[in-house]
């Protein structure tokens, strides 16, 4: 298959497009407007089974070939669902063995969406039924550029306790486990009397008198994981047979903690996802380190940005539209961190359903000279000016260590402070890198680590089979690596590491914990480092120390003086272990310090808060720089290089102005 | 049937009366210190079945006999319930389809009360034998005055998701949108993939995935309030074909929002409701607007306070007691606003049961001398003065739109601010009124409007087919209208009114609004009107003028200087449109100024807070006065008229003085 | 039986032992390092369920031989759990009616513990056949030195809504009340409609639509606390039948409302618990409290520590270890307070399961080095100095009276105020007596006081059948008792004692109560006594005065002036009515001065907060003595007694200091 910036060379434009809520007349009246605005993909049919297949095996395309044609008139690609997101009403009353069970043993109600079972039968063979008569007919459309398989797998059902699917658990289990011994000895049964004699004693958890067992609890996520996984790899195949050249994907989500995208990344052909921050935030940081980590998926391959709002959703408590110029900007910072598609949901308002009220690209008022329609247009026009930028790649010389899997096992019930967010301690290092435009990558425990000069693992918790030798080889061989607390307990079924903590890394680190002191909300600690004091909270560990030096020591409570912060030197490399959750200005100076000792960089140097993203490709090196402050900002570049600015076309040299939450895109063209 | 004041010319005074729990010597004991407390009338039996039906067709009368006789005896006069409020054991275990099923799709228990489906035929069947039984026995009884239906609809209960409820919801849908295309195109199933192929397709949304489509959820709020009346006109149609002449009636709850009291009241012959204040919020607005609200609903004519408490409750968290003096209050802010009944739950405090430490007539110690029933005595005796007041109504030429449809669909999920109160918004305007004593009424927003000076319209986002022209041609003929922000938004099956926001009111305010702003919680603008600046929260509207003029414009946010009130000319009349949520002050001015314009007063002058209304008939016009202060109140009274003091007998002129806490009542006799 | 003491004649020291976790290489391990720690005692079994009988008859029982050889030989004996606790998979799977089902009717889940229905015939045939078969072979083992019958018996499910939990309620009922009549009478179903024909009408409350009927609530209670009551007796009657002289007993928990362990201690030969301080509350007084009820459980001979933890556990939010020295402090508290064992869950920390973060005696590491495991043998090695307080009681002339079915009854739904908490009130009052070291024991209302000069009934709502006649015995004989608010309201089926409250415990305290006035939360009122003023809050009582005295009078609100606190002469005793909730001060110096009249004392005085407590046998009379501060402390001694330490050895007199967080025990060796 040919790279997506091949079949798709521009930036590509354009949002979700959901016809079959208007009659044909309007359908001319959007092609005219989506042309006007730039745009130059649309995703068609995502919820529309009940109109495709009106009753069983009754297809009808009549609608959507005449869609797909005014699309093509009007040089619009499509990018074409497969419609199987939201299965018919006459699927659930048929058969009412396709809809998912809830936790208290349930069916969930047909009349919002995805009220599917992924491991009902009869769901599957309806799926491969109309996701073969959709690929037969539209295999040879010209309209056709991707294949948008479901839609946001298990934004609502991630979990389902049908009868289907506890056979299906079981199933799954004997592949995994092959005999019940095996599986009594991974999910260590013994205890509380748990111990199964055959794969089909084991029952869903829904219901447990209290916490139930935790091997167990995190095989039943992955099993989930794995359910849906299947379900996109029974389209895949049969869109893979019908039109080999077609790229296909399905969106992911924000932080979404259900499914282990890097599981399924390298099935996706590009992968893309659904971005929806909340203007109240401000600056979506949380939202930029998605575009990192979504980046880093299919290891630095460009993404698209599949979904995003032109100006407020609706299924916020309170949902504030984004601010004039805010859509603009955030839409260049995805740009700027690997992002080749800019695409909305969705391009109508609707008139009726649960989404009204969720902004689109033309309101309710289907006037152009509103500002949502006037922000889509110059969007739209300003975008046909990147195609060099389509294609390149982020390079990055640092990395985070992300796993889901980690973060399924870390906030399970029963741990030593059972309110840990994992992402917050992720957050908490990334702000470094985000605020100093340090490029970073995401990478997982087991990934290759051998580009990167410095790598943090926050709270790895769960280190799996041969990820120890994969961290070792690191350090080892001279990178620097940062761990913080609570990492290195458990394996891959949760059990202890027995030894003293963090056991599998202790060589590494050149320290042990004896205890843990997780603190209350609200409870504070100390630590000093050179002379300087800053808080912790939420954990102290009780460090002994081996051959590591302490670089920061606790300053209060019976652990006074201990080690808060430890560095060791190991094989070529250095590894630091950071013992509680510092305040972010100690993370800042320390991350800084290591940033600086392995000579990474900014791309080029502005004030704070302007973004700056290299994007590189054989067309070019580009510098994308957002500017989020509301004042102008004065951008040093590199003094050796030449640059053309694509925006004006002109030549930019030594420095260059970003206008107040303005945007400048330079190509290099020369290095002296 | 004669009017209610003919068949009660006095003030009815009286409460509950459950003798079923105590034994025949009590039930003397009962009738005589009901006689020495001024009682009239008692509602008895509301809990009777088990004890009237014994078993399935053993039917005891004998113990309601010797009661109905005793009262009689002693003066007093009988609402006899129909006693279908509570059905008993023995129904819920030989059919326990009768139950009503809950939104897990579970049956409710039996143990406490109101657990009856209202769509199960064998209950309706049962009901409909015991109230015949009940009629034909008690027709000729001389203590019979009224019928009471039933006890406060929907309570506990006003939701069910039984397969009879089911069978009943598809046949409501078949009456109302005839064919399954009409009510595809109705809910807008075009979206979400949720097109209904056959009417029995469709099932409960009791448990989606996700946010459930808006116009089915609206109709089944509408399906519910349908059931539960017609449960009611089973019963009503038995009890008017037996007994002609007797009035029939069910009890009203406040701020009660899933029944639709507006369309139950044309099929009462009085509307009564249950008033409840907590104490601990001090003089209670809340209740004096439903009271007005109550009045509105069959078009001015008196209404009955069915049930309060002399004390305290027993159903809150924690429930205060009225201090000395606050029933004897609250009581006549009631009649003020045009109650002719005063009634408690119950007669006397139960020994045993859910309701043991509610508060009563008689209070557990049985003690003539306890300030509750030296309360209930007081009253009782000062009402018999009272007798020229029934049937008298409450003037008003200001009205405030209200409409539970309304109040349904704009608290419903997927809106932009999804913590919208309605009635908030109804009580920040119904504030202005009440404090300055300016009569108001509540009307539906299709009502006749014809006599009202003002009419105020807070948050009328539905505005459905025929309301738009009702609106238009009271501003035309020369009405004051004042709408507030999200109004005219969305037709009955709350799908957009496409086109500039609100589009049916539109060409009346003489603006449009391009954006919804939503504030968070503790988020605050300001707006700038005549050189004054006000707070305002919740909400912005970024709007556009048509023809109206900016009468206030915001101060802060992108949308500064942009306004936030408009007024517009239309026809003879003026239509006030105020896009946020302004303080307090701010519209007491707003509304203060209207009132002035078009002339609207109180019926005398006093300091804040005494509460003033007329109430007039062909009896006399007449001053009702609660003085809510410690402090006694100087009133100043129209210089024309001469008066009657009815507690005093003493002649007033001029000005007139009430007590701390007290009441004065005069009658005008004279008018120069 | 022997005594307990006979038995074991030394502290126990031990915890629980689940060696069925690890290989047969580490029992020799555990074995060794439990005599280097002083280990006596261990509790084996609890969780074996599943590995003693495999599958349905088949029983294996050759670990367990092998693992209580290895113990006896090591000298550590072994208390042998039924192993009941957690019934395994293979039961769940073939009979489903073993499953206990939640108050949603859905049956709990296997996978954790304790899933089990008390009324499940098969469970109970189940448990008899391993109760036997495990009794049978252990009977003359001679490391056997208790029975451990099942765990903590309800903690998770305490309530069932299986059908064979409502035959078994049907079958309860009719052994309580004989007639329907009679039900129908003490629950007052004639209120509601509620009236039942047979017992088999009656049903669950679980799903009531509001308050249920409160004497059916009330006995569902009852019957809850009964079926795991009968549990145990079922195992009891195997265990005494085939081992006639092995102690049988089961562990208690803390604060634990649904078990009514005044009712279950007689069938103990030993009553035990398990204490879980939290180490962020400082000094555990509520565990201080609850050494004291269980004591009293059976008055006065000395219990079991069963469980508690050396460091953390892991089933709070946030779970903070023990500090150094808290561990060895907190168990001294429990030996002081008439503790015989000091045990602890578990030996070994768990690799695996649901409480692997659950700290043990060795922790994950292994290393005797450890904190964890060098102040359990610290501890373990001083209890050997203790024999002689083994079966020592602990002397009190106070008491509290305590009554899990007032417990029960006052907490339920549909109060005056219904965020009253029983215990709450009970610890104000207790702390009087904990601060001062005066020795206090809890007693039922109906209970022996001719032993106490002073008892305290904190919101005694429920004054059953005699029990007036056992208060009024007590204070006509020369008592002193303190009654406070919301006291003798209502009968053993929560019916109200009719007449003025309190009706029943009136003529003893010579006042009676007009009305209720509870207080939101936040809200205070004041009270002077003696021209000081305190703050009281939650409740006031209106209170007429008969015979008694005003010792405190309100000075605000409505009831200004009245009284406030009552004193009362009645026979040769006194009789103090509180009438509100006083700060803590005001119950410190009221209690004070009755504790001064009655001439009780501490038995040595210290700086607060020494904890001094006497513990007397024919062995002799001893000191307790734990210093909770950091501080030494110097405590004054009986001048006319001598003392031997007997940590140190050392003969002491006059006084004695005790180092900051350290522990003092001296026995009386003469009294001059």
């Amino acid at each position: 298959m040919k790279a997506i910036s091949d079949i798709l060379p521009s930036i590509s434009y354009g949002g979700d497009y959901n016809p079959e809520q208007w009659g044909e007349k309007v359908w001319y009246e959007d092609a005219t407007l989506m042309r006007k605005a730039g745009v130059n993909l649309v995703s068609v049919g995502i919820f529309s089974w009940a109109v495709l297949e009106r009753e069983e095996d009754r297809f009808d395309f009549t609608w959507l070939d005449k869609v797909m044609d005014i699309l093509h008139e009007h040089g619009v690609g499509v990018c074409l669902a497969t419609a199987t997101a939201s299965p018919p009403a006459w699927l659930s009353r048929k058969y009412p063995e396709t809809l998912a069970v809830d936790d208290k043993g349930g069916p969930y109600s047909f009349g919002s969406r995805q009220h599917y079972s992924p491991n009902s039968p009869v769901y599957r063979r309806a799926v491969k039924k109309l996701v073969t008569k959709l690929a037969e007919r539209y295999k040879d459309h010209p309209a056709l550029k991707m294949w948008h398989i479901n839609n946001e797998y298990g934004c609502h059902v991630s979990e389902c306790y049908s009868s289907n699917s506890l056979e299906a658990f079981r199933t799954w289990l004997r592949r995994r486990y092959q005999t019940i011994d095996t599986l009594n000895e991974k999910w260590g049964t013994n205890f509380w009397s748990q111990r199964y004699n055959y794969f089909n004693d084991i029952t869903f958890l829904n219901n447990t008198p209290t916490f139930p067992n935790p091997g167990q609890h995190l095989d039943y996520k992955r099993f989930m994981n794995d359910s849906l996984f299947e379900l996109y790899m029974v389209e895949k195949k049969i869109l893979r047979d019908i039109t080999p050249d077609v790229p296909v994907f399905t969106n992911f989500m924000l932080e979404f903690k259900p499914l282990n995208y890097f599981s399924w990344a390298p099935e996706l052909d590009v992968v893309t996802w659904d971005t929806y921050p909340d203007p109240r935030e401000g600056t979506p940081e949380a939202h930029a380190m998605q575009h990192d980590l979504m980046r880093s998926l299919k290891h630095g391959q460009p993404f698209f940005v599949m979904e995003q709002v032109t100006s407020h959703v609706n299924w916020r408590d309170i949902n504030v539209p984004k601010k004039p110029g805010e859509m603009r900007l955030w839409s260049y910072s995805a740009i700027a961190r690997g992002s080749d598609g800019i695409m909305f949901f969705q391009w109508r308002q609707s008139r009726a359903g649960a989404e009204k009220f969720h902004g689109a690209m033309v309101p309710h008022s289907n006037d152009e000279q509103s500002r949502t329609y006037r922000e889509v247009q110059q969007l739209g026009q300003e975008l046909k000016q990147l195609d060099s930028l389509t294609g390149a790649v982020v390079p990055a010389r640092a990395a985070i260590i992300f796993d889901w899997e980690n973060w399924w096992a870390v906030e399970m019930e029963g741990k030593p402070h059972n309110k840990l967010s994992y992402l917050e301690q992720v957050k908490a290092y990334y702000h470094t890198f985000y605020k100093r435009n340090i490029a970073v990558d995401f990478v997982q425990p087991g990934g290759d680590l051998s580009s990167y000069d410095l790598v943090v693992a926050p709270m790895l918790y769960m280190v799996k089979d041969g990820e120890e030798k994969n961290l070792e080889q690191y350090v080892e061989s001279g990178g620097t690596l940062l761990v913080s607390f609570f990492s290195g307990i458990a394996d891959e079924n949760d059990r202890i590491h027995l030894g003293h903590y963090p056991e599998p890394l202790r060589h590494i680190l050149g320290m042990h914990v004896e205890e843990f002191v997780p603190m209350a909300d609200g409870e504070r600690n100390q630590l000093s480092a050179e002379s300087k004091r800053y808080h912790c909270s939420t954990w102290s560990d009780v460090i002994h120390l081996d051959t590591a030096k302490a670089a920061a020591t606790f300053d209060g409570d019976w652990y006074e003086g201990r080690p808060a912060v430890t560095m060791n030197h190991y094989g070529k490399g250095k590894a630091v272990y950071v013992g509680t959750a510092p305040e972010q200005t100690y993370i800042d100076e320390l991350l800084a310090e290591l940033i600086k000792e392995r000579y990474l960089s900014a791309p080029a140097l502005a004030p704070s808060h302007v973004e700056i993203v290299e994007r590189t490709s054989e067309k070019g090196k580009h510098l994308v720089m957002v500017n989020h402050n509301q004042e102008i900002a004065r951008v040093d570049l590199d003094p050796y290089a030449s640059y053309i600015d694509l925006f004006t076309g002109s030549e930019v040299q030594q420095e260059t102005v970003v206008g107040g939450m303005d945007i400048v895109i330079l190509r290099e063209t020369e290095q002296k």
